[in-house]
């Protein structure tokens, strides 16, 4: 019994860090917030995360990561054809955008390059999981018939495009630039 | 004598802003750093910028603005050839980004996306701001020859894919991304 309440704290803790951080960002989120909206006794946070906001920052982008990897696979299990995958995935973010709750999240690459800045560890854990973003794309690529290297290029690119059209749509409060944006992926990707 | 003397506050306290939001991001910025930093005198803050923070977001937003329009139009005038001049801009993007000035710095995407959520006013100077951006992109290519709701839809892409290239970059601390993505340009740009 004790062990699970526990774990409960730490997931509350964690859900709730996780949460915060997408919505708000990471400088505007304190640990008393976190604290407070997990319902966790005070002394859990440095229990269960001794390193405070950069843990539970490392903790958040890996559980975004996970998100973020089962969305891009779903997409690219649907068609075989790559490029009309891509399109799709991209349309799938637009359609999400328009959700009222969306439109108040901070895309993960903001959060992620807002934190990266301040912890060489919390940088690396960014890194790793927006490589294997990028690796997916490539991957579904290479089996398209694209060259390895040209795909690995394309990969890091795709990405890219995505990161900068969900700001672009935060700025705009519509998903306008993303659907403009998904448009394109058949031209980028022409072989 | 005075009024010289305003006006320079005013000024030293816009730079200061300007720098440090951009230096550190929105949330992360204090008016009480600004002022220290600035050296003017205590009043002048809200004497100067009586809506606080957000006014001096909405100043240094249209301050950088300014210097990035610059730049773009520096390198869309240096070749007549679209793609060629569309991909030096993002290589010299590329180039400034191993400054180790650069590394420090938020992209002015970040900045943007993490201040439009918070106020109208601010998210309005942004949106106008990219979208001379994403114009100057358009024109170019129209000027080239591309359909005008093409490159309408390109102008978008391209900004896009270079703020989601900082970003990146940002990440790897070092400019890699933003080199891939330059190579990358001619392949979407393929008439």
């Amino acid at each position: 019994m004790k062990v699970s309440s526990k774990n409960d704290s730490r997931e509350n803790i964690l859900s709730a860090a996780t949460r915060l951080f997408h919505l708000q960002g990471y400088h505007a989120t304190g640990l008393n917030q976190i604290l407070k909206e997990s319902g966790a006794p005070k002394g859990s946070l440095y229990y269960h995360f001794p390193n405070g906001k950069e843990q539970l920052a490392i903790e958040a982008v890996k559980r975004m990561d996970v998100l973020i990897k089962s969305d891009i696979v779903c997409s690219l299990e649907k068609y075989e054809n790559a490029v009309e995958s891509i399109q799709i995935h991209v349309q799938k973010i637009a359609a999400d955008f328009t959700n009222d709750e969306k439109l108040e999240c901070v895309p993960i690459g903001i959060l992620v390059a807002e934190t990266a800045q301040m912890s060489e560890l919390i940088r690396e854990t960014c890194k790793t999981a927006v490589e294997g973003w990028e690796e997916l794309y490539s991957s579904k690529l290479i089996k398209n018939g694209f060259e390895p290297e040209i795909a690995r290029k394309l990969g890091v690119t795709i990405n890219s495009m995505i990161e900068g059209a969900v700001t672009r749509s935060l700025i705009n409060k519509d998903s306008q630039p993303l659907q403009l944006v998904a448009e394109c992926i058949p031209l980028l990707l022409k072989k």
